[in-house]
């Protein structure tokens, strides 16, 4: 397997996905070697054994050292960090992500990129409640899907290639969409629940409410505790598919509202049922 | 205990919280006798031992020997079904029910009742996704709200009865709420969320997005599987509370989709550390 030829794996940004893909591969076999601004994640996943190496700091050596090389930094960080020290890496390097957006970083990376070398997109869908490296742990990624994300520019072998990492990170399902096809994804299943979750606890001041919650209103807001920084960071990044997911759920709602009003109690049930059978296929699929 | 020498409880309506209601209190020594009018439900809980005697009929004599009653019906059959036999009521007989709406039931059932007869509403907040006596289970009390909803016509002894009923079916809380105060609490924790769980299913054909799904859109979207029947006609019944609810949340829902589209990123910021804020006293509360 090429994989073990490849034998250093540099990880840039040492944070809880960072920290959780260390692991992973570090368990496998593979020599780690990690970048991070901040000394403490460096350190403490050093002694930890969670990384072979680390520097708070570019090490050149590291750079130019690196088989392979997973980024896992904000997107204007990313794409400034390849513009400064591409320059150090091995020829036919092979460069992957873990953004969670894709449009804007994908085609931005590729156009900065030495022909040289591959960049191959790839979004982890894991994720916890928590962050940093002393959170990371590789159990995320046994229920999640793990989506390689390639453009015109990349090659057949850099998406297998990107597609085995994630089988060797464990993950329960692989699967491949163009960048557009991920975001309006993402638009969907990821960032309009998390607006609907946010807006539903600061639509009015339901703290006296507290006791009388059941397990609806907690399922529907355990998403509304949210690193507020990364999010809008992603929901600007997705702006246009997430202002026409928001438009598609509020004519909706909007719609139903109207049904209420006048009492189409017909018009109500058959949105239901409609609902009903389709969450039905989701509960199927996860068994 | 004022409770041990009204021995004969009438149960009348048998599906899942008339069943659950029967199983916890035989279980504490009452004798129970159910009506429902389907007749399985009645003699599959016979067998089972879940009641002591069960009619498909209106039988005179078992309403006539209640000591207490508690009503498990939708609310039109309910009111109905109070005018057609009060007549055989003993004087002095306290009545419940578990209507999960209060201001449109309450006010015509103690309009309705005979003067020597009380009736004191409550809402057990306690449910499955499944229905029928076949379901029923006394556990989904345990970690539930009961809430007491009384009237200016009700008794002090009557909502201490109620009260002291709820702790013997084993509620987690208590609470005493206005017809008023129940219905806005209602439309928003309940019925606003299987709104937008609703609406969420619906507003586009999602059904491809199955293996995309990770833990934020199933939570969101659990309460999706819904009984048509049942629940438009609840969200009928507390039409214009649940109106104003829908209109905060899709207001508040426009203003977010605003400051997306304008970039402001401290404005969505400053509505995710709100949130993430007021969330957080839920999982305190819980614990």
């Amino acid at each position: 397997m090429e994989w073990i030829s490849r034998r250093n794996i540099l990880i840039v940004g040492l944070g809880l996905m960072g920290g959780s893909y260390a692991r992973a591969l570090k368990r496998l076999g593979f020599h780690i070697i990690a970048i991070d601004k901040d000394t403490d994640s460096v350190r403490w996943a050093e002694e930890q054994g969670i990384i072979d190496r680390g520097y708070d700091y570019v090490d050149e050596d590291a750079v130019r050292d690196a088989d392979a090389a997973i980024f896992a930094l904000y997107p204007e960080v990313f794409v400034q960090w390849i513009r400064d020290w591409q320059h150090l890496f091995k020829p036919g390097l092979r460069i992957t992500d873990v953004t969670g957006v894709k449009a804007c970083v994908v085609y931005d990376v590729q156009a900065a990129l030495r022909e040289d070398v591959e960049f191959i997109a790839a979004h982890p869908m894991a994720g916890r409640e928590v962050y940093g490296v002393r959170n990371s742990d590789e159990r995320i990624f046994r229920d999640a899907n793990y989506i390689v994300v390639p453009t015109e520019k990349n090659t057949r072998e850099a998406v297998e290639w990107c597609k085995s990492l994630g089988r060797l990170l464990g993950f329960r399902h692989i699967a491949e969409l163009s960048p557009e096809e991920h975001d309006e994804m993402i638009g969907f299943v990821s960032q309009l629940t998390h607006v609907i979750a946010v807006s539903l606890m600061t639509c009015s001041d339901n703290t006296h409410l507290v006791d009388y919650t059941g397990d609806s209103f907690r399922d529907l807001t355990r998403i509304a505790r949210i690193n507020d920084a990364m999010w809008s960071e992603l929901f600007l990044m997705n702006r246009e598919p997430l202002l026409r997911q928001m438009d598609v759920f509020l004519e909706e709602m909007a719609g139903f509202r109207k049904m209420l009003e006048s009492g189409d109690i017909e018009g109500m049930r058959a949105k239901m049922r409609l609902s009903t059978e389709r969450r039905a296929l989701f509960d199927k699929k996860k068994n």
